[in-house]
């Protein structure tokens, strides 16, 4: 039995994964991936997702150069959920988030209402050419 | 306008939630939240998720004792992720995953196998009486 059968893809064929930063063990972002996005970060050792907006695999850096290098992959308890231990590299600190701050989880619940309260490290403009 | 209208609900009035143990930064579990729990884990400071499987609010240690006291509630770019900041309560190390481990990850792929690598803490059997 192949290792992608182990994994129980949604109604859609997708899987929800998390990426983490090895280093910091910051969580970066939340993306899905199929089952040809999950073999492909598993052959290159790059994290490849779908993109549910462009209908298509997204390798992710292949615009921002903002590449995840891949060192482990887990699965959860219900193999429903996927865990990505990545180097995210093209920047220091690590670039995630399409807003060019380090992880798209930078909005905190404070007094009901969401603060942003990380930076942009750089300029999304200058990021996607 | 409420924090809660904020959220972009999924097309059936849910939204992700990654919940990631504060000392640590392990990725614990994932599980997913209605309008009501998420507003319920902001009043009460403890993980209440949304239970697909028995269709009803799932405050998070209710049979257990495993409760997560919740210190930070962050929401992603999109607003359509949210990531947890906890401490597993009623164990030491923190149990969050029903098979009595720390963390739901413990399958680590390894020559194209899903592989268990973190020890059960407690059997599952004295955990859920």
């Amino acid at each position: 039995m192949n290792w992608l059968d182990n994994v129980k893809w949604d109604r859609d064929g997708l899987v929800p994964v998390i990426a983490q930063e090895a280093h910091t063990k910051d969580v970066l972002m939340f993306a899905f991936m199929n089952r040809e996005a999950l073999a492909e970060t598993a052959r290159r050792g790059e994290a490849v997702y779908w993109s549910r907006s462009r209908g298509r695999l997204w390798h992710k850096g292949e615009e921002s150069g903002h590449i995840q290098k891949v060192h482990e992959i887990r699965l959860d308890c219900d193999a429903d959920v996927v865990l990505l231990s990545v180097t995210q590299l093209g920047h220091e600190p690590g670039i995630a988030c399409h807003t060019g701050r380090h992880s798209c989880f930078f909005q905190v619940l404070r007094d009901d209402a969401w603060v942003s309260v990380d930076p942009v490290l750089k300029d999304p403009a200058s990021i996607y050419k």
